[in-house]
């Protein structure tokens, strides 16, 4: 175990709940340790954890703190608030509010993620609820999209911090200098959508001086790119989500079918192989693992659980430039009081 | 003019509305005229649809009501009802009306053709509102959706009625014996969702007499078409559609860029020519345009604005498989009173 060095950034790693086990953890931060200036701090089963560190090849800086204790996939909140203080997961996200750790990384169960990072963490002052933020390739780029599925429903106000804080995400993480912000709707027509939605628009229009506010988006607008944030309430979201990576997916498995139909498409195939490894690289959901809970005080990563090594070192990755970009006070500064 | 011989289906037909113009909705009727045992009347302006019937190959059923007024692309579906009395499209449904068509499609106005229709149609006994339907493809086949906009807001009755709607429009189109019906949601576990989805599926489970039930189902089951049938309120399957579009725009174009990126990848796309288009064959937009507005006492299909001949011939052929598979006996035979 080697001491912390004041300069690094410290992530407070959940070693459980990736469904490859610890090693997807572990190979993951091994794989991005030597890129970023990190101490880790690596919470989970001591004994399966230091035989894959001494196989790792960059982790240097760490420290191990031994649990048994884990939060399981299907556990409600509720549950895992109570009876898991014990548990890994616990324990990391307790790091962050002790200031032992600046952020704290899991790929365990998400709704047990949110509720314990909401009641040990709490909201910033001035935002109600925090949100499920993550990042998606577009035609022109990348582009930030919240709440994915921590809020069912939303008012109005939700739906500014939501602005608020994609904005400062956008900034951090996609380097937007001046992030474009739309509100998704079912139509452009300034009089689409309920009344939540209506309020919201209007209230956005009047933080211009805080928000870059582009107007209703829709559906297709996510993967045309045509802004840098895109906020709405955690059903929709979650639906969206869930949607582009079940088309991705088809189009993908429609295409490798299509490869197979004739000798001269396999031949094709393999001619193209390096073009289609870029389509496919551009695409791909490890390159986008990580989304962040925003509007706590602390910054929690949740990363797929059903990823791998390179998957869990973006999400790392994500995790330790929030801090290193100071998203925190970036949005605290900008907080409508 | 020829006189309607009794065994056919009458097609009332908006010649207004599409991007394209009159030559789209004209050139889509001849194209699929020879495959079905229909009439058309067409509603628009005579002076421009005599010259494209004169040049088409299969026209020999029809009539030509003529008028020159038509709703505008932007009008608002309330203006549409007040001043459209005289429209193309408000004639057309008006013939639904008064028994004089069996099933109206239009390219046009979406907002006015909703309130037109619900105005003069009016709902089935039993189902509180229309929900506009689409079918899709997915990896298994093709999964029907509903509803994709009419109702920005629904409760849980509304879920109900697009699940008896939908399972007869699968029945009809899809030919699916015993349609599988999923209820959209942000997870599979029975806790997760709003009060309404919550409601709506116990509503279900005691339904099974009528509705064969699978649960909730997640965006990604959309093009996994691991149900026959899902069902949502306007506002999430409005999000989904768009949002699935955009996913399959970007995948296309990102695959596109990649086949020009290297002179082998030029050759292998050549080679690779007639696999690939088979791929797009399968998810072209063109062969689902036509989504039926359910629910009301007549057969309403909306055409894209901006399909072509071969686009409009679908929305054609919809609107003409629902009045042949009876549909609204269908429908009526499962209504729970």
């Amino acid at each position: 175990m080697i001491e912390n060095n004041k300069n690094q950034i410290i992530l407070a790693i959940d070693t459980y709940g990736a469904d490859g086990g610890e090693s997807v953890v572990i190979d993951g931060c091994d794989y991005i340790a030597n890129q970023l200036n990190v101490f880790f701090i690596f919470v989970g089963n001591k004994s399966l954890i230091i035989p894959l560190i001494k196989k790792s090849k960059n982790l240097k800086s760490y420290n191990i703190i031994n649990t048994l204790d884990y939060i399981e996939a299907n556990a409600k909140g509720s549950d895992a608030l109570r009876s898991g203080k014990e548990s890994s997961m616990r324990i990391a996200v307790d790091l962050v509010k002790k200031d032992k750790a600046d952020a704290v990384i899991s790929a365990g169960n998400t709704g047990a993620l949110l509720a314990i990072s909401y009641i040990v963490l709490r909201t910033i002052e001035g935002i109600s609820r925090p949100a499920m933020t993550a990042y998606f390739p577009t035609m022109k780029g990348e582009t930030a999209m919240l709440d994915l599925g921590a809020n069912i429903e939303c008012d109005s106000k939700n739906l500014i911090d939501f602005a608020l804080m994609g904005s400062a995400f956008s900034r951090i993480i996609l380097k937007s200098s001046n992030p474009s912000v739309g509100l998704l709707n079912v139509g452009e027509e300034s009089q689409k959508g309920n009344s939540v939605i209506q309020d919201a628009s209007a209230l956005l229009k009047n933080l211009n001086n805080k928000i870059n506010y582009y107007g209703f988006v829709e559906g297709n607008d996510i993967a045309e790119g045509n802004v840098d944030v895109i906020i709405t309430d955690g059903f929709s979201g979650n639906i969206a989500l869930k949607t582009a990576e079940g088309t991705a997916k088809l189009v993908t498995f429609l295409l490798e079918s299509s490869f197979k139909s004739s000798i001269f498409s396999k031949i094709g195939y393999l001619l193209s192989k390096n073009g289609l490894k870029k389509m496919k690289d551009r695409v791909d959901p490890r390159k986008y693992n990580g989304a962040v809970l925003l509007g706590l005080n602390g910054i929690v990563v949740k990363s797929h659980g059903n990823t791998d090594p390179l998957g869990f070192s973006n999400a790392v990755k994500v995790g330790y430039e929030m801090v290193r970009g100071n998203f925190i006070e970036d949005l605290k500064r900008n907080i409508t009081k």
